[in-house]
């Protein structure tokens, strides 16, 4: 790998592997899979999903939803409470034959849908299980039946409940993800009895990647959506989601200034790399990622006392132990370990392989 | 303005109105003016600048160097500590006979550069004047000259010292802006005045918004490098560096969800349009950015009560006020003020001004 610059650094066995792990437990609970490629946004990591069998996936925007329409994917859920003023660029889609499911939280959106859209389009409504962004409290029973019923009078196809139990990125240890993941599957399940009796093809799906990482076992939703898996991150390690040697993105990052009174190493590498995102550590300091050494195959292990304890636009600083300090000098590149990969994703046109391939991906 | 989605909305006669008045205050002052280009990154902006009579830049990459050098600029500070493997790039602008000013904070440099460069190049050396991020402490006097004497030693150009007091951020009073400042100036004076006999070209330069937008009278430096004035933010209202009024840029952001419980206005428009960035204020509360309502012909005042308390990748969460809370509806188009405009300009290709015009912009 020939670097010179802030570089996203893919290691593809770790990512394929990860699309493997993912697919087989959804396989061994009986859950169906739809993993969500707003973390990846590439069309050619898109098909390694395909390729171990996946065939319907989840987005974030709609645009996102073209790109991935045109690279063949056929079943697609906009997996945000859907921006109305979007309606005709739905048309667009469904009228090339594609199945889209939009997401509601209330029946405000309907009299647009059914006056913008010439063809037919699934819709869930969309559930707060605890995360408390959007989505209808899942024990607001009258509120859920008004907007089912306001689907079917508007023509339009229900197609059952979906959440984000997204407050599992604020848990701080694996039972109470346990918990969350039980807390939801109970909250959904209840709504989908409920309704089933009508309904008997409605869905219920979850998704964050902690919960769908840490449970065992997922029988008892319909549908999974984790979308962060593919690449993992310091967040979700901390989170005990994966293990070190499931992280497949790093930012490789020229070093270009040390400070020996203050054990610092500063690279070029920064917000517009990694994003400002940290984890607030019990201890009371901020970590914005973790260096390791690179290697040109792959990447060595966490440096023990080293952090990066803040990011401006173009530089990181690294607070390294004497070991990390003593081994880097000014015109090295070195690893950075990103706090949240899907920021630190979005923020680069492609990534390079550890065999120095380019894999491009779309800009958000 | 057709919005149909997250939009930097750019009020170009606020943007030039910013450069008029900094040209002029650098005029008055006696000073050289080299505005930081990255907070714009446009070939557009920058010919606005022209127009004003500027003819010298900072930039923070190399890429960004050869973005603008190729639309006309002949005179290019790259305004980061100098990544060495980025040396052969430096010969290809040199080669055009640009003027290019390199930055060190040692002499570890020297010797690759020396190596690749086939072209004069200036070189500043990196002071640390308070905010401890990279550069020579100002009081360091014999690692300063030594590397000043390494760097004519290597057959190069000294140019003089450039200093960005940056914890002009972290000030919490007007006061303590205008106190760093004259520490900043006092100390960079110091240096010039222990090496102008033997350097009477040499420059010294100084940049960051607050303390250059705050000090009535610049005189006693000779060169400054603001950059983020050209929009402001959210983050130079709080340090006072600005009124609301001379705020350039704003996210345009569609209405997806409201709570009436929480009173909380749900958007689409997140850190991916936003990033990250927000205000800790001194009650406690994180502020990610502050709505208004958009009108055709620019924005509205800050609703007071109102703020965005949360983002993820895709939402934003605004805490409303009752007023702010009645008067939006999904589907509507709200303004969200950036708290930090570099970072969320970054993450967008183009600017919409108000007249509807798009204006390009490179990619980081």
């Amino acid at each position: 790998m020939n670097i010179i610059e802030p570089t996203l650094i893919l290691d593809s066995m770790k990512c394929r592997q990860n699309i493997r792990s993912m697919v087989k437990k959804a396989l061994d609970s009986g859950v169906s899979f739809r993993p969500h490629f707003k973390t990846h946004n590439s069309r050619e990591i898109g098909r390694w999903f395909r390729e171990e069998g996946v065939d319907k996936i989840a987005v974030s925007s709609v645009k996102m939803a073209g790109y991935f329409a045109d690279d063949g994917w056929d079943d697609i859920t906009i997996a945000i409470t859907f921006n109305v003023l979007q309606t005709h660029k739905i048309n667009e889609l469904l009228k090339s034959g594609k199945k889209i499911n939009l997401i509601i939280d209330s029946d405000k959106p309907l009299d647009v849908l059914k006056k913008g859209l010439k063809y037919e389009v699934s819709i869930f409504v969309k559930i707060d299980t605890g995360y408390n962004r959007t989505g209808i409290l899942s024990d607001n029973i009258d509120e859920i039946e008004k907007v089912v019923r306001s689907i079917n009078g508007a023509g339009m196809r229900f197609a059952g409940f979906l959440t984000h139990s997204g407050h599992s990125y604020r848990a701080t240890s694996r039972n109470e993800i346990l918990n969350i993941y039980n807390d939801t599957k109970r909250k959904m399940d209840g709504l989908k009895q409920r309704f089933l009796s009508e309904y008997p093809d409605l869905v219920i799906s979850v998704g964050d990647t902690p919960t769908i990482s840490i449970t065992p076992d997922l029988r008892g939703v319909d549908e999974i959506r984790p979308g962060n898996f593919v690449f993992y991150d310091l967040m979700q390690l901390a989170l005990g989601s994966c293990t070190i040697d499931q992280i497949a993105v790093i930012l490789a990052a020229p070093v270009i200034s040390k400070n020996t009174l203050r054990k610092e190493v500063v690279v070029y590498g920064g917000a517009v790399h990694l994003s400002k995102e940290f984890i607030s550590e019990s201890s009371g300091r901020s970590n914005y990622g973790e260096p390791v050494i690179l290697k040109t195959d792959g990447w060595g292990k966490l440096s023990d006392g080293s952090y990066v304890s803040s990011v401006s636009q173009e530089h990181s600083v690294i607070k390294a132990d004497d070991k990390f300090f003593d081994m880097v000098s000014i015109g090295d590149i070195v690893g950075i370990i990103p706090v949240h990969s899907c920021l630190a994703a979005n923020l680069t046109g492609s990534y390079l392989t550890l065999d120095g391939e380019r894999i491009v991906r779309s800009i958000s």
